[in-house]
């Protein structure tokens, strides 16, 4: 337990609704997105930067260890405290007064606080949008945190590319913020700073505030779903969809068949979308959008889709089996329902991972003949971002499964998995997700000596003090 | 001088063409693209990253100064030694061996010292490029150090954003070499290191290869000329034509009427395109692409710009007074001109600044007004990347102007221009030359010292060594 008198520093500094201890009010910050549940001392919700900066201050001052929470929809312990009941949670959740549109830099200076559903609603009406999509709907700060990717990476990037400038509070005596850029699309005058508190997990500073780059709203889409006349066509169905369609493609997203199988069972407002109800091994969701208003003497989006598969479907050696166009929002629907479907198959065990383009496929076949062997009885169910690297690729194991009363059976998966995906594929263990605390064992084991070094001592003269759940 | 055993030691780890002393030999790596001339203590020529990491770490150990250089076209004094003559310089012109293209992953490997035309030259096969559009030819490992941006920065980013990975040389005794990314698009699992060594100088690391990402090669292309109302309806005008075209824009390029001038009386090929010879006082190159090759049914580009133009024509608060589409070969000239016909038209003092895009026009209207109070008969001959916020804000003096020969003009000048644009207009003193020592005044003066303090302690840790032009 938290000496009361820290408690009462702390409501002082932060006021009646800044400091919350009452068991009933912390619960929800305490319990995470999936899985995890810790205990906090105290969950601390400073309104501005001034704030937040007072609070690590004294926190740091007092050895006391915060982990920032922003909207907490994160999947690897990022955001909750451990078990001991000795950690703060700092949330994000109160920083929502700033929000600046800045109509011809194209840029937005939000509060950290804000929800991403919430700047893109009041963007709208200009015309714009923070172009990250995400099933969830995180806080800014979180995003910027974790460094999220989403379903049009390949069109728009992630959001490390989006981000312009940041606020940010350091863990040391002074709670120090630090203003880093403000808008500017080029200053190349030092260190960029900002950097380092993109994809970090919290670590190394708490972000305050941001200066987002915003993007026209798409105006125009199409989708289609294309079925490769084999798993092992689809990095040579990416690339000629690519040559033909340039950066019209906004979105070539993978699925499986036990994905796209777990969602029409579970997912009730779904319709099977494929002839004869046959599901196919694994299907692509292409994506091609124009962000300018429709014009006449335009040829339609739908058309130019067309056209190209007609290109694609004639050629001798086509890497199609099939391929429909369809509304986009009911495509898109089976999509996003995959995540769903999927939980409600059994035991889920995800893993968000990335490869080069071209080593996701020869992964899920390697994976595919790998798994009964060491493991039995799980099946995989993935799906995921192709076009720029990354699968969620996720493990179903039977609800009543023996193995997972044993609290060695998930780690020992999940090692498994990541030493192939990482060792033997060159890929990343954490695409879009961060460390977290789920992580620190694998960044521990599949850092080099070298970074890991360069990491803790640059820990050490931005943010000593004990903050994040992850430890660098 | 340097003792000649280390002459000595450096020639047996890099072999004959890898060590230049001869004056001779080393004249050209001495001077720079502008102004500059310094004296080497020998020119380094490493052929393979372990050659470089042996230089490096030999030169630590002996406390000799490096200054790494890449295509030796930068304009800040980066890349060029001191007139010690104790500084060696390390060129990355034989680093040219590594070139290989990953068409799945859109990726290539690519040694440092490669130039970006040679580059580009490679992948034209392919259908893709290296998007960075320079009127200058560097080298890689330069265009990282700098984070150049350049004419498509709007539609493609700067090289940071399409830097996927780096192998760099620490300053350390050891020559540490780290290998950060290898292609990944999504990866966060840590601080992402790559980004230290992208814009400052090389003063944290030599890179002596990278993995960069690629974009399909543009297919079709108009371009016209705007002329604004007047200058300050210019960031209307720019939100007009984003609104319009969304990410068919791919260039908003800004000329002043001095530019153009100077270019057309000093180029000889180039044609005066305005009515009657008038050039007016601000001119917008506008260029939209499709990176799709044409299509049947597809409605052609310049139908597509002209269409746009005309209904920006239409309305009744019209940012425009004329606009006309022509030719993009003839209509570039004109722009990749400007900094020829500059150079001609006396004595040239060139500023890289940056601001908000909205800013722009505001602090130009401001120094219109200021210049001839401060500074009497010095010309204002400023283009630049409105779209992304740059300005080549370019003086001009007269080549006999008995200021000149006064060491202190031109220091004045300077001081007296970056202090308006970063403290009075929130910009930048470099938006894409980065710092070298030209700039290390500046560094000094406009970098806050919380930032300097992370900086120098950030150097401490990843490069002690005496590396690069700038002392962070």
């Amino acid at each position: 337990m938290i000496d009361s008198r820290h408690i009462e520093a702390l409501g002082q500094l932060l006021g009646g609704k800044g400091l919350l201890t009452a068991p009933a009010d912390m619960a929800s910050y305490e319990t995470g997105a999936r899985y995890d549940k810790g205990r906090a001392a105290f969950v601390a919700r400073p309104a501005s930067t001034q704030e937040a900066s007072a609070t690590v201050a004294y926190c740091v001052r007092n050895g006391i260890a915060l982990v920032p929470q922003s909207g907490n929809t994160g999947l690897v312990s990022g955001s909750t405290p451990d078990a001991s009941g000795s950690q703060g949670i700092l949330s994000l959740d109160r920083l929502t007064a700033v929000f600046d549109l800045d109509r011809v830099n194209r840029t937005v200076t939000a509060g950290a606080g804000l929800r991403l559903s919430d700047v893109n609603q009041r963007l709208e009406q200009a015309g714009l949008f923070f172009p990250i999509d995400l099933g969830a709907d995180p806080r800014l700060g979180g995003m910027i945190a974790t460094n999220t990717g989403g379903s049009r990476f390949l069109r728009y990037g992630d959001v490390r590319r989006n981000t312009l400038g940041l606020t940010v509070v350091l863990a040391d005596e002074a709670g120090t913020v630090l203003e880093l850029g403000s808008g500017l699309r080029k200053n190349n005058t030092g260190v960029d700073w900002k950097q380092l508190f993109i994809g970090t997990s919290g670590a190394f500073g708490i972000v305050t505030e941001c200066v987002l780059n915003l993007e026209p709203l798409p105006r125009q889409t199409a989708t289609a779903f294309l079925v490769p006349s084999s798993p092992d066509r689809v990095p040579d169905l990416l690339v000629a969809m690519e040559e033909a369609l340039g950066s019209y493609l906004s979105a070539f997203e993978g699925m499986s068949r036990n994905a796209v199988s777990a969602a029409l069972a579970h997912v009730p407002a779904l319709r099977n979308p494929f002839q004869g109800g046959h599901v196919p091994d694994f299907v692509i969701l292409a994506e091609i959008c124009r962000t300018s208003p429709p014009r006449d003497g335009e040829q339609p989006l739908d058309a130019v889709l067309e056209e190209v598969l007609a290109g694609l479907w004639e050629r001798e050696d086509t890497p199609l089996a099939d391929a429909f166009i369809g509304p986009p929002h009911e495509m898109w629907a089976l999509r996003h329902g995959l995540s769903e479907g999927v939980k409600h198959s059994g035991r889920l065990i995800a893993f968000d991972l990335s490869f080069r383009r071209g080593d996701i496929m020869r992964f899920l076949d390697h994976m595919k003949a790998e798994m009964p062997r060491r493991f039995e009885n799980v099946t995989i169910c993935d799906f995921g971002h192709i076009g720029d690297g990354g699968v969620h690729f996720n493990l179903v194991v039977p609800a009543d499964d023996p193995r997972l009363a044993d609290a060695g059976f998930e780690g020992a998966l999940r090692a498994w998995v990541f030493q192939i995906a990482v060792e033997d594929f060159g890929g990343s263990y954490s695409a879009e997700h961060a460390i977290g605390r789920k992580n620190q064992v694998f960044y521990d084991r599949h850092t080099p000596d070298e970074i890991r070094r360069l990491a803790a001592g640059l820990k050490a003269i931005t943010s000593p003090g004990p903050l994040g759940s992850v430890t660098f």
